[in-house]
């Protein structure tokens, strides 16, 4: 297990997520403020290319050149904001969620043993 | 800007990162112990659904409960060993993602205009 490896591409992952969520803000704003400008960020960023946030805005640098700018200035904005928390809400978002995947199986299985027991015997007439 | 709503979505999307991150492990220990069923468990985690984790593994609980807390155990395994760098690189990453757009962009810039400058006289005869 090359954890090094996975680190890189876990916060590749997260940076791009953090893009998202930062075309997301900006959109919202120009709404308020330029919504012809929001539709067409808006389009320009539903085509699935804002899964690799590097190559969107160098993508998006080149059509406009500005708002590329805004959304780096809002991604590192909230990366300030957020990244700190995550550890701790992932290491115990990761635990509660498996103590309840556990919890849901083991009383599937009990409800099962318990309905298996409290069958009818075979030779019991029917009805 | 909702920085909370926004950092619980991130946390989701970690987790499940994380999740998709812990069945490569388990697919890439298994096609060296039982290669039979690392070759369903990717069959199985490779239509998309994984995409949102806790619903990928309620599913596969039902389906191969064994393979699907083996899953659980190494994403929590995983989340131990790398989530606490995961703050630092991600502000790193993002700084220097964004001095580097910024970078390309003056020198697409500056060399636009230097070969503005240097472009020769309308009047002068072509060829």
């Amino acid at each position: 297990m090359d954890s090094k490896q996975i680190a890189k591409n876990t916060v590749k992952t997260l940076i791009s997520y953090l893009t998202y969520q930062a075309v997301r803000v900006v959109v919202s704003q120009l709404s308020e403020t330029d919504p012809p400008v929001a539709i067409w960020l808006n389009s320009f960023s539903s085509t699935g290319k804002i899964q690799d946030g590097e190559a969107y805005l160098k993508e998006l640098i080149v059509e406009r050149q500005a708002l590329a700018f805004r959304i780096m200035t809002v991604r590192e904005h909230l990366a300030a904001e957020i990244v700190d928390f995550l550890p701790e809400m992932a290491r115990t978002g990761i635990e509660q969620a498996n103590m309840e995947h556990r919890r849901q199986y083991l009383e599937r299985v009990t409800q099962l043993n318990l309905e298996t027991q409290s069958e009818p015997d075979l030779d019991s007439p029917a009805g």
